[in-house]
């Protein structure tokens, strides 16, 4: 603790990368995920939650920068000296829990789960150190229809917060389709170098979007030299192998039997390609019948997401209306969450398999997104009654009247601060207040007390020049019995809620 | 990441003091933290939200530890080798906050915030090293009404969340007296150990319901040493010194103004003591006037709180009831809450003085009391309808009548596991599900549907002995015409619900 002789001064200011979340804010954050909350709880899955922390060693190591291991987690040593991290998503928390509580859990285990992930990595416009996810898995099941369902979960999510139908995309596709492509072109999923391989081409295909084709060709060839003079080096493909990713890519179509085909086609033989097709498949009947049209989900051979551990199905649910971008310039909104199927994030623990798909929003994307459309809702809770302080021997008078208020649910309080008339309605205009309480002597005298009405006040200052004419009028302001004061307020709220 | 190759096997465990939130829980936590929230809005308290971790600098020593000043806290170094430390309370990142953001806030400046806090202490029965407080603060202004509204919302918020008056307790005291009883025994504010003395004598009051007078005394004085050997320093007052400081808290009375009295009597002529009997006063007034007698807010100057940077009143919640404590015995149940007046929190940033005062809830502490008290409210959702999978290739039909039901707000899903029949009941079972749909063969070519009702069901069971009795009686099972499976859904939910 600071001594009081020894002063220390620091600086108030958050570290980079971290924000505050103020009222408004917050209170459009609850409602989203309260909205969020009522399709998952509809589906049938239930809610969870883990600690910030874990053991660095149950989290793994399946973040996108996988090439450098030791970052993109915030570390600290525990006191026995063993590592422990602050989480960087909700589903190597959740393959813990699952792996820790397997006997107990009904199975499949549909659960949701929402809260605050952490990376320490370069925070940049719209980058944070620390942000919301949401996520919906359901773990011990590889049929597809969970795939499905999950997809449709997303649809019926973006519907229900408002997103209209067309302004959305729920985009599918398999991760089996892709190695069945790499073994169609001889790159055997048991060679050494597989694992890296497959990622560097994933991350080639991630970039088509913003890339364009020709950038993505280079990535999946020698390499690729940036704008800025940074060089990535390549999957060292041959053009022939290019031209079949490239192939497998652009296998897109309006219709899911199109893309079917298509992806049949780029597959040839491969065992995994086939059943990566008939997976999509399957998916692409269930959306069928419970009449999810391609406006809602569609299959999308050029999703193929970041993430290493995704073993089947892959989705990303894209916006699709245009925005302005971070940097100002316009382009589609984009992805606001994604999942797939991860088969082997449990039996990581268990040593059995535990197959498993989830999705993942990213709730401060999402929330922009909202609040572009006009969607986001905050203003349902109103600014509180303000009591003025007249007189400050009468607090007691003044809190009386506040509680008297509160009793019957309007939201009120009495000024606290030390200052005069002038400082006390700028504080309720700062507020928001709908209306303000006054008792100075005269009133009390009379039994009577002013309230003013400072919503109306603001709508007739507009057209009210004078000066002393609008002093002398006190316009919106009007005298009522002590004893009336809860209902002559209300009856001022009701005018402006109306 | 793991090598297909190498695989390594980490154990699926949470370090220790940490634990994960299963549905019920989460689900009364909500529930819970919405009544507060909905108290706190009334006053006119506003949320605001940081991040959880801050700079070391910012963040202070403010623990009850601080004679371990590098511990109690999480600690890690940023790439620029800046320290940050995660959260230990609420109150110090909002003294950040508001020093931050000074200007653009009306003040004075009531916020609430709920979040988790961490802390890296040796955990125990009931104690985690992340656990969640729940806060509301009035900043900028030194009046004792601001201080004396917390108490009575706090009252409130006990009574909204269905604590019975006569249950919980709101005790107050003020730290300027406890400086005039030592300045009034000769230890001045301006000695060189006088905030190290303090805070022995602090914590020595504090052990008072624990440990009783003697035990006080003795920490009072030389020291203590305990049941287990171990020896506590202690405060090092002479007997008549410890004597006043006793008579100090055992000021008590029933009735504010024998406090008052008592209080004036210890503090003799010091200016800080009898200004910390004035403000007490004029809370006293301001409980009486708005009607929360001594069941609901007393004063009693036994209570003082462990921290170091409480300024002016400082305050309680106890719940007065028994309960099994964690080590099995009966006792008052306890503290669930209390804050006080830190009037320099702020100003360490500024450099100017801003008063506040604010109050804490310890969340799960007054989860168990809700719990203990049978007021703890989590049944309200439902368990979901499970639609039974009879014939695996015929999932998209059972896929639409799931959907139909949530299309009408009916909580439903498709068994998704791989097992047969019996796996199946076992896991409606399991999942709490009022009734499942069955649509097997025969069924389909009738176009009819199966609905058996599990909680119905399970009541007949215990009065039918007869196993084949049993099973040819299909007790709780009914046909319906496929297209009625909503409308018979419902009415099942709606036995259940009456």
């Amino acid at each position: 603790m600071a001594k009081k002789n020894k002063p220390v001064k620091p600086k108030a200011r958050l570290p980079k990368g971290l924000r505050d979340v103020d009222a408004r804010e917050l209170r459009a954050l609850k409602r989203m995920l309260a909205t969020i909350e009522e399709v998952y709880e509809l589906y049938g899955f239930e809610p969870v939650e883990t600690p910030a922390m874990e053991y660095t060693d149950a989290l793994g190591k399946f973040l996108p920068d996988e090439d450098r291991p030791n970052e993109g987690v915030f570390s600290f040593q525990d006191e026995d000296e063993q590592w422990l991290s602050l989480r960087y998503d909700l589903t190597a928390p959740l393959a813990r829990y699952v792996a820790e509580n397997y006997d107990g859990l009904a199975k499949p285990y549909r659960s949701y789960r929402v809260g605050y992930v952490y990376r320490n990595e370069k925070p940049g416009p719209g980058r944070y150190r620390q942000f919301m996810q949401f996520d919906a898995d359901t773990v011990g099941t590889p049929t597809p229809a969970a795939d499905a369902e999950i997809c449709m979960l997303a649809a019926d999510t973006m519907e229900a917060l408002g997103i209209p139908r067309g302004s959305y995309l729920m985009k599918v596709n398999n991760r089996k389709v892709l190695d069945g492509v790499l073994e169609s072109i001889g790159i055997a999923q048991d060679g050494s170098d597989f694992e890296l391989q497959r990622l560097t081409v994933l991350r080639a295909i991630d970039k088509l979007d913003r890339l364009g084709p020709d950038a993505v060709r280079l990535l999946l060839g020698e390499g690729r030299k940036d704008e800025s003079g940074d060089y990535t080096k390549g999957a060292g493909l041959q053009d022939a192998q290019i031209s079949q990713v490239i192939a497998f890519v652009e296998a897109g179509a309006p219709e899911a039997a199109g893309v079917l085909n298509n992806l049949r086609a780029v597959v040839g033989q491969s065992e995994t390609g086939l059943q990566g097709v008939a997976e999509l498949e399957e998916m692409a009947g269930l959306f069928d019948a419970a009449g999810y049209g391609a406006d809602r989900i569609m299959l999308d051979p050029a999703v193929v997401r970041g993430l290493g551990y995704y073993t089947g199905p892959v989705f990303e649910c894209e916006l699709t209306f245009e925005a302005e971008t971070e940097d100002g310039e316009i382009a589609r909104f984009g992805s606001v969450g994604g999942g797939g199927r991860y088969d082997d994030l449990v039996a990581r623990f268990k040593g059995i398999e535990v197959p498993a798909t989830g999705f993942s929003i990213g709730v401060s994307r999402l929330m922009t997104a909202l609040d572009h459309l006009g969607k986001l809702d905050s203003d349902a809770v109103s600014a509180p009654v303000i009591v003025l302080v007249m007189d400050p021997s009468r607090k007691a008078d003044y809190q009386r009247m506040v509680q008297s208020l509160r009793n019957e649910g309007v939201r009120a309080e009495m000024y606290l601060g030390g200052s005069g008339m002038r400082a006390q309605m700028k504080y309720a205009d700062k507020r928001g207040a709908p209306c303000v309480v006054i008792q100075g002597e005269d009133e009390l005298a009379a039994g009577e007390l002013q309230i003013k009405d400072l919503i109306e006040g603001a709508k007739l200052s507009e057209e009210i020049d004078d000066n002393k004419a609008w002093r002398e009028g006190r316009p919106a302001q009007f005298s009522v019995p002590e004893a009336d004061l809860v209902e002559a307020v209300r009856s001022v709220l009701a005018r402006h809620e109306s």
